[in-house]
């Protein structure tokens, strides 16, 4: 992981540094919001999407020209790539912020929820504050193609939340239900982000198409390692409780996997009692009873190997994603991105 | 008002069924949020003026042929402005949603707010998914320009929210501070729906200033006239109770007014009293005394004058938003854009 690892040593200084300068400039009290869920840490995955992207078609198209004294230049010519970039953090903290709301989550990265310290009301608003300062920042580069893909993929995530929702309510064992949310909740803005990338890289089809590819595959295995790490993870490496998705009354992959091994009697018991969990309004306070069952339910799934499958399944995202990279021109970029696949595939938080 | 009249007989049909198109389209239960807060009824206003400024412009440039036999074509040729202008009213709905879950609204055009009858969390992200929407339709016209003033829009609709919710924790006697929280949370999107169809319509940087000046003056009238009416409608007609933004601990220009026709005691007394009702949860509820009070303090609001002279405020920003249309081209059009002006004016609802 050399190469990835040397491009997130010069970028993250500059892409955080980036972020926080556009903070400042929001009205107070949405900067107060906005800097709690945005310098909490985070990976800026899709800004780092953006960035390879742009450069990897950029050679390509030689429409820029790297320094030749190193492969990753902390400051781009001409066209400033960052503020694309930070657009597709800030696009995804508003979804934070707001999913929070929604999950009623108290924790995110290890500290309380933005809504718990500033209240609903204003979280909300310092959401859509961000949302826009997102449309603004990639409106600014004059490419409606860019406005395109961004706002139908802010329009999936959202639908994607919604979907949830409603399975929470009356959840069903249907691994394409589970897929379908999945990517519309966190694929297709992860897709975006390399789209974005590759279109002002002046990409053409077939870069911007790769670029499709590579995100949603990688969007996906994304969201599969998330869930399976939140059966596995310990509390204090991924800044919240594990199990946390049970708790919420969420159907994830490793617990679906897991019924699948049951007599249906056990399924539709254990499918009313995760129904029964969603419809808790504060689901940081189970009652005992539903606790004792908690743990044991989290433990039979690790027990039964479902950890394990789900990240395999992520395996397979994973290798549509690689084979996406090949119509690319072969640079330091693209091993970087095919370094990020693995690295997607492999963290433990 | 005749040119205006048979504009909105033409119109309204053909806008009101390409909403409800639009609408179809959306995941089911955004769909009904969306529906419920759409279909509610609504002047229009936004969609209408973008309709306006494209056909005016585009007569000056000459980009659009309209058919001799009618002024107001039901359908346009080539460049169909029905989707940017639709676009105007899912974005405003967006911001309604929102807006009706941070001040509690248990009201909004005589019917239960959406978050009362779906829910908090489903009208967050319908609220997300209509803005996403509005987006993706502005960056299908292909011009980055749209989509920048739609975001900058957004961006200073939430902030005056927001601003406004600080303002009523600590109300303070502030007639600047006022008209920028209304430029904010209700100007900057009508001057967006101006602007956006003056760009549309090929206009020049000329026509553009125009209908950001005229789109700015308008917004402010229209919030001042709607402050206003809130001291003086019947419920019945205005479809929520007199007296509401009381209620709500909001500070608008006919209590500023009033205020400041007292002694500096009573002024700091009711100062006082307007941050205790801001600060109640349920602003539907007030206690017997304060619904004395209240009552009390709308009668001399009225009885001092103080909602004529909010009107007369809104008149002289309406003579600054018809002088911005002199430099359009003499058209019908410019004659509705007008009667517009007044109509916003004498407006009973």
């Amino acid at each position: 992981m050399h190469v990835l690892q040397g491009l997130l040593q010069d970028e993250l200084p500059i892409i955080n540094d980036r972020l926080a300068r556009k903070t400042r400039e929001l009205p107070e009290l949405v900067r107060a919001v906005a800097e709690h869920v945005l310098m909490a840490g985070g990976k800026r995955l899709r800004p780092l999407l953006t960035i390879l992207f742009f450069r990897c078609v950029s050679r390509g198209t030689g429409e820029r020209v790297l320094s030749a004294s190193s492969s990753f230049p902390s400051a781009s010519g001409g066209s400033d790539i960052y503020p694309l970039a930070c657009s597709m953090e800030f696009l995804h903290s508003a979804t934070l912020l707001h999913d929070d709301i929604l999950d009623g989550s108290d924790l995110r990265r290890g500290q309380a929820t933005a809504h718990l310290v500033y209240g609903k009301t204003e979280t909300i608003l310092a959401g859509d504050v961000l949302l826009a300062l997102g449309n603004r920042l990639v409106a600014e580069y004059g490419d409606a193609r860019l406005s395109w893909r961004v706002a139908e993929a802010i329009m999936r995530t959202a639908s994607g939340e919604i979907q949830e929702l409603e399975w929470i309510k009356r959840p069903a064992l249907s691994l394409e239900h589970y897929l379908e949310i999945i990517t519309g909740k966190t694929a297709y803005l992860i897709q975006a982000a390399c789209h974005c990338g590759a279109l002002a890289g002046g990409g053409d089809e077939q870069a911007a198409q790769a670029a499709l590819d590579y995100g949603i595959n990688l969007g996906i295995a994304f969201q599969l390692t998330d869930d399976a790490l939140d059966y596995s993870a310990k509390a204090e490496v991924a800044g919240k409780p594990v199990g946390n998705d049970l708790r919420e009354g969420k159907l994830t992959l490793p617990l679906i996997l897991y019924m699948e091994t049951l007599s249906e009697a056990e399924r539709k018991d254990i499918l009313a009692w995760v129904r029964s969990l969603g419809a808790v309004a504060d689901p940081g306070a189970l009652s005992a009873p539903n606790m004792a069952r908690h743990e044991h339910v989290v433990q039979a799934v690790r027990a039964a190997g479902c950890v394990e499958q789900t990240r395999a399944q992520a395996a397979q995202y994973v290798v549509l994603a690689e084979k996406a990279l090949s119509s690319l021109p072969e640079c330091p970029e693209r091993i970087a991105l095919q370094e990020a696949l693995q690295h997607t595939l492999h963290r433990e938080k």
